[in-house]
This record gives C-alpha cells, sequence and structure tokens, in this order.
C-alpha cells in the first residue's frame, strides 16, 4: 500500500465565508488543489432578491417565445413537455446581470485565481424548472486545450456559478475533488463508469448551495447533477480565461480579447453607475499593458459576442 | 494616442514586508502582472548569518578546486584571472542551504504563486566575488515552453533569489516590468537592442536588495546585471514548476518530479530536525493525490539530480 491510497481526498467541499474573511491563502490552495470552492453569502439580500427577479423575467420570456434562439430546451419546444433549460448570453439580456458581472467582490476573487488579465468568455443561466430536467452527466467543460492539465490543472479557466435557489444534496452539483489534475484516459474512464447508471456519486462530494452564494469550479473538475422534477434551481455562470491563455492557445480569435474587455468594462461601469451600489468601491481592472486590446476600438452597442463568430478551432 | 501609451508601466519594484503583512492579493496580483517582486526581510539575522557562513564555504572551496564540476568561471579555471561566479546544485553541498530550502513562509510563497504541486527545480549560488564578475545580458531563463506567455505568463514558473548581500543599484538585477507577457519577437528584438551596448536600462527598473531578501521573477521577465568589480554579492537561487506542468510539458522526464518531491521533503525533514528551527512550524507539503510522486520510491541518498540524467528535450 502507497500512500497515493493512503491520502484521503477531500470528504467535503472547502468553504470560504466571503464577508467575514475574504479569500484567504488556504482557500486559494484548496481550490487550487481539489478543483472547486463553495463561496458563501457573495450576494447581498437586495442584490439576491434584484437577480432572482431578472431571472424569472428571463424563464418566463422563454417559455412564451417557445424559442431555440440562445435558449437549450429538454425536447423540441413545440414538443408538450419539452422544457427550457439553459439561455446564452444573459449580461446581454438583462441589466441586472450585467451589473451583477461587475460585482466587484465577484471579480476580485477570479483576478486573485485567474491573474489580472482575467477575461469573461461565457455567460448563461442554466435552470431547472419545475417542469424538470434531465441529469447532467459527468463531464469536464468544454473548450479544452492539448495538455490541459499542464495547462490549467491549477485552475486558471474558472465557471463561476452564481446560485439564485437552494441546491440541496439530492438537487445540486457533485463534483470530484483533485480530477482536475487526472490524465485524459483517467476522466474519460471514471464518466463512463458513473455514466452508466442514472446516477453514481462514488468519489463524488456534493455542493450544496444557499441563494447568494457562489460556487467556483475549474473546468477540469468532473462534475455532474442529478435528474430532478418539480424543484426551481436557477444559477448564472460565468466562465473567466486569462486573456494571455486565450491570446496564445485560443479557443476564440484574437480580437475577442479585446470585445470581451470592452463588455466587462462596461459592466462594471453600469454598476457605478446604478445609485444602489452607489457605496461601493468599482473593482479596478488593470491587466498588463501588452493585453489591454480595448484601447482605441469603436464603443461596443452590445454585451453579446457569439463564440461562432470568434472562433479559432 | 492610444491607451496602451498612456498607461504607465511600474516606475519601481513592487515589495512585500514579509513578516508585517503576508503575501496579500495585492502582492500576489503585482506579481502576476510585473513578473517580478521584492520580498522584504525573509531571513532572521541568525538564518542570514548561517546561510552566509554556507556560501563563503563553497566558494572558498571553488577558489581551492579550481575545477569546473558543477562550477562556472569567468575563464578556464587555470588561467590567473579567472573567477568562479556560479555553483550548482547547493541544496546537495550545504546542509545549510537545504535546510534553507524547507524554509516554511518561502515555501508558503511558492505554494501560493506556483501551486499546490510546486516542486524545486534548479538550485544553485550566483555570485560575484571581489575579483568580478561580467554583465549578465538581458535574458529570459531557461527551460521555456512553446506558447510561454500563455502557459506562465503570469508567474507559475518562478526563480526565487536569496540575497545574502546587498544589492545596490549599480550592482544588482534590472527588470523590465510586464515584459512576462511579449511575445518571442518583441522580447529578441528589446534584448538585441539593450545588449547592444555594455549596459542600457532603458524601460527597466532596478532590484535593490538587502541581505536576507527574496526576490522573485517569472522566468519569462526579462532581466540582467552590470558588471562589477570589487564587490561581492552572491545570491542562492531556488527555481520552482508546478508538478503538472512538468509532468505533461516538461524540461524533465517524468521520473524527476518524484525524485525532487523526495529532496523538497528531505529539506523540510531536516529543517523540521534541527534545534535551530525548533519554534516553527514545519512546511506542509501537500500536492494533489495523482501529484505525490514520491510514493512507493526508495529512500534518496542524494539531493543532487543533475538536469541532464533527467531531460525530455
Amino acid at each position: 500500500m502507497n500512500s497515493v491510497t493512503e491520502t484521503p481526498v477531500a470528504a467535503r467541499i472547502a468553504e470560504c465565508d466571503i464577508r467575514r474573511t475574504g479569500l484567504l491563502p488556504e482557500h486559494v490552495t484548496a481550490f487550487r488543489r481539489q478543483g472547486v470552492l463553495a463561496v458563501r453569502g457573495l450576494l447581498t439580500p437586495q442584490e439576491l432578491a434584484d437577480v432572482q427577479e431578472a431571472g424569472r423575467t428571463l424563464i418566463d420570456r422563454a417559455w412564451s417565445a417557445r424559442s431555440m434562439d440562445d435558449t437549450v430546451w429538454t425536447l423540441e419546444p413545440d414538443q408538450p413537455d419539452a422544457a427550457p433549460v439553459r439561455i446564452e448570453y444573459v449580461v446581454d439580456k438583462s441589466r441586472q446581470i450585467a451589473m451583477l458581472a461587475g460585482h466587484p467582490l465577484l471579480l476580485q476573487i477570479m483576478e486573485q485565481l485567474v491573474g489580472p488579465n482575467l477575461i469573461p468568455t461565457w455567460d448563461s443561466m442554466v435552470f431547472k424548472t419545475p417542469a424538470g430536467a434531465p441529469r447532467l452527466p459527468w463531464h469536464r467543460d468544454a473548450g479544452l486545450y492539448d495538455h490541459a492539465v499542464g495547462i490549467t490543472g491549477m485552475g486558471r479557466v474558472i465557471d463561476a456559478g452564481i446560485y439564485l435557489d437552494p441546491a440541496p444534496e439530492d438537487n445540486c452539483v457533485w463534483c470530484i475533488p483533485e480530477s482536475n489534475y487526472w490524465d485524459d484516459e483517467r476522466v474519460t474512464a471514471t464518466a463512463d463508469r458513473l455514466n452508466a447508471t442514472e446516477w453514481d456519486t462514488t468519489g463524488a462530494i456534493p455542493a450544496v448551495m444557499q441563494p447568494g452564494d457562489l460556487l467556483l469550479h475549474n473546468i477540469l473538475t468532473l462534475h455532474g447533477a442529478p435528474a430532478v422534477v418539480g424543484k426551481q434551481r436557477r444559477v448564472i455562470y460565468f466562465e473567466y480565461r486569462p486573456a494571455e491563455v486565450e491570446w496564445q492557445l485560443g479557443p476564440h480569435t484574437e480580437d475577442y480579447i479585446g470585445l470581451k474587455q470592452q463588455a466587462l468594462r462596461s459592466c462594471v461601469r453600469m454598476r457605478a453607475e446604478d445609485p444602489r451600489f452607489a457605496g461601493e468601491e468599482p473593482f479596478d481592472y488593470r491587466p498588463a499593458e501588452t493585453l489591454r486590446r480595448w484601447a482605441g476600438r469603436p464603443d461596443v452597442d452590445t454585451l453579446r459576442f457569439a463564440h461562432e463568430d470568434h472562433w479559432r478551432w
């Protein structure tokens, strides 16, 4: 027996009570090691209520439109049992969510983990309406690199999920700690084994969340969620990547960096100009000089930059 | 005029008074942005005196041996004007320096920057005896990767220099802040231009250091130093890399990871067992389970693992 098998991998998710302690070195190390971190109490009750209202509006609109424009459904939307489960580009669709994307504490956390050149990439709302949603099979997220573990095993490409509803054990994301360092073979074998039955959590830990909490996961961390019916659960997801990685390795083209920096700066400005956030110090976005790609660009009149228009691969 | 040229790059080196504040988020961000950070007062006066004594012994031995074994000289060592300027594998050559490599505060800083899977790679003492040493031309360090800026522009491969003597402006390392994010073309053009004359510091800032201080530099940061005669300046250099990068991208072979983890653990243990460090909490080395490569290996009887015996490229 060697010390690999003697070493217990974390039995529960690492947590940070952000307004009490801030992001401490031990939180950073736990996230880098395990590939997942629960940040408690990111949103104030007022901001949570405002974002919940924004989420409700977007879901109501999806039900009325019954369209696949920027919306993922469980079945073709004209089928009677179809339900929407995901809406893309929510920062462009809701002023409230755009202001959320400018949240200074959120962005400070991301700056510590992604580095000073962080840019926002994907933004979406993933949700289960009471009409239900199928399981999310065990997977790593998309947009991976060759030698992905070497490049981002420690967690520089991060999905930040902001919870608008409770996520108890039977309706939450489960993660396999430290799977962010596994090679492709082990990831594939494990995902295949766990996905062979309807819901298998062997080796995984639950990410139990409360409304207003933030769940960070490394895109390389294996995660999944059980099928649910009869419960609402809405999560706003923002993905972040370092501009220097996007620049040299993609997955988007180089011009995407400047556009998304403009979007981020717009979100920070919208929040700074809103009286509700008057007492707040805005996030100070200061990437390295050579990666300030917004300079000299015309103003943007949208916050929606479609991935397929800026795809490198 | 665009905002790139309007944005002033740092005029002086970022500093951290480590025993007063610890490594704060602003120090981490400054290091990631600029590619360099001065950490003041890492060593206690007693440890500094002990390491100075160890450095003196190694240099005296180099002068007596007049050999090129693990030693770099300004000229062939049998030439009358030859002087030694660098000794490799100093952790293996000095118990005092091995214990320095187990310094808990040093290793905590490196864990924050390199991640929980840090491994030590190069270790050496670089010095100028009063006999003098030529300039160190402007350069990036060795062991670079394809797409180096994407992989380590933010600073995951780091040289940690511990100063045993003062380094004033006319005898210190100079760095170009943020050059860690430059592409190869800009690096080459700048280094060629600066190296065309004997000593040109255009765009650079001095890293003025005191004995016992620690200078961190990203291996991608352009740096150099002027020629000096008549002054002693000794620096112990430890380089660190993330094991996941070494594993997937080199430059050493995979077996090197476990060997250097054994070396690190030996250094931590030697320090913990020495009465001089009795009051100290030892560094808790906890890489991710899949990267604990020391398990099941025979004990090592050396701390010297020659790069050329474990070279991938």
